[in-house]
């Protein structure tokens, strides 16, 4: 029992939270089902339901707690985490209208305004890229909480502090900056990867012999900021390696955003070319 | 004693190599000083000598080696390593016109032939990025080698193997098209977490709340070709995040970057914006 009691001490008040966490789940995606695992991880949280529309996907959730395909929740829980994406808000709105639990979404660029008034809003967005199949780390993963009010907050870091080592309180306007600047370091990042691997298949050289290059460009911010780390022709204002390097790309995107990202890197380092 | 010897069988050409390699080193920036410390680990690799321009930066290679500040080489060398930036190759081309041994430089996008004919000429180009103070695991560096007979192949590949696991053969056409795609998985990308960064830090989050993410964009190539690992809102063709996303850029070359790459992204998955 974890529901947040007024009647209790501070104290007493950990220790409830230490005993369980209720949870109930909506959506079958990737978020939910890297959520689900790390949640059967832990002792103190007991996944109550899982609701969703897809029925297939529903199947691996049934293996181990109750399940609804029609998004419908039915179980009493303390939290429950709507992870499904953007689109589908309008959707599930009319599922937890009525619910006495507080209510939290998964997402990086949605408000908490999103959510109906008439439940305890709040959010859990764990700031990372999930992948069918791949486990991850969720001691690692920052999760970001944000609540209407300090026993909620309360009760989400409990949650999050469960799974990570990185819990932080952010508001709506903060997490949807965070979500930005996931999509230029994830997307944007992966993008370029992408392009890499045109052009050095382009002259039959594997991908993965970039692989370590790429993971060291990763590893690097350990100890240097992007700003010192930064290398290469754009920065030096070499602009007879610039103009070969142009000549040599086929495709016009990629010479676009060779000549886009070349100039914001010398502008950045006061480089004339 | 590792000089190639034509009146050797291949069985006692191999035996000679394992004897002992002698390398001449020429410059003292980075690449020098991460290939000197890969050279020294090894008992059948002896650095006969380091020359350069830079009188305090040859001293560090002074504890262990022969120096030299005129930047001439006075000791015998089965290979001499020219790792000096692009812009210095003009001037060292009188140190190497009368060298009896093979020379190499260490450049990506160099040609062999910027090299004085009157050499035997190679290339051993490490694909990585090197930092002063940041020690790399060589034996996962790709060396990407070239030569103009297949002997002095033989060489670079002995000595190139002493060091990585990851040694290949490519031409000067290649290893060109291969800095370029380093260029985008490199430069640009460390270009995009400086954006990463300011918009984070901007909204009063610290950069490291990025770096899983970062971390994992890296480590998903392993399991994921980079078409397949592409996610966020370009990719979905949304719209709505894409406009909202775009308004909340406050510099106007974070736009274009944004705006460029959405689209090119857009447009690699069929999504019409």
């Amino acid at each position: 029992m974890g529901i947040v009691n007024s009647f209790l001490s501070p104290g007493q008040f950990l220790f409830v939270f230490l005993s369980m966490i209720r949870v109930a789940l909506m959506g079958t995606g990737n978020v939910a089902q890297h959520l689900f695992e790390a949640f059967l991880n832990h002792s103190q949280i007991e996944v109550v339901q899982v609701v969703g529309r897809n029925k297939k996907a529903l199947e691996y959730f049934g293996k181990s707690t109750k399940t609804d395909s029609n998004a419908k929740f039915s179980e009493k829980a303390d939290i429950y985490l709507i992870a499904v994406s953007d689109d589908a808000f309008p959707l599930m709105a009319y599922s937890i209208i009525g619910l006495n639990g507080l209510v939290v979404h998964t997402s990086g660029s949605s408000s908490l305004e999103v959510l109906p008034k008439t439940v305890r809003r709040g959010v859990f967005y764990p700031l990372q890229t999930f992948t069918a199949n791949r486990t991850v780390d969720f001691t690692k993963i920052p999760i970001c909480i944000e609540a209407e009010n300090s026993s909620d907050i309360n009760l989400l870091n409990t949650l999050a502090s469960l799974l990570s080592n990185h819990v932080i309180s952010v508001n709506s306007e903060q997490r949807s900056k965070l979500h930005l600047a996931a999509v230029f370091i994830n997307n944007f990042t992966n993008h370029l990867y992408f392009i890499g691997q045109q052009i050095s298949e382009n002259a039959q050289i594997p991908f993965d012999t970039l692989f370590p290059l790429i993971q060291e460009t990763a590893n690097k911010l350990e100890t240097l900021a992007p700003f010192d780390a930064q290398t290469g022709p754009a920065r030096r204002g070499d602009a007879k390696t610039l103009k070969k390097q142009l000549r040599q790309l086929e495709k016009s995107d990629f010479k676009e955003i060779y000549t886009l990202l070349t100039r914001s890197i010398a502008k950045t380092y006061g480089q004339k070319l």
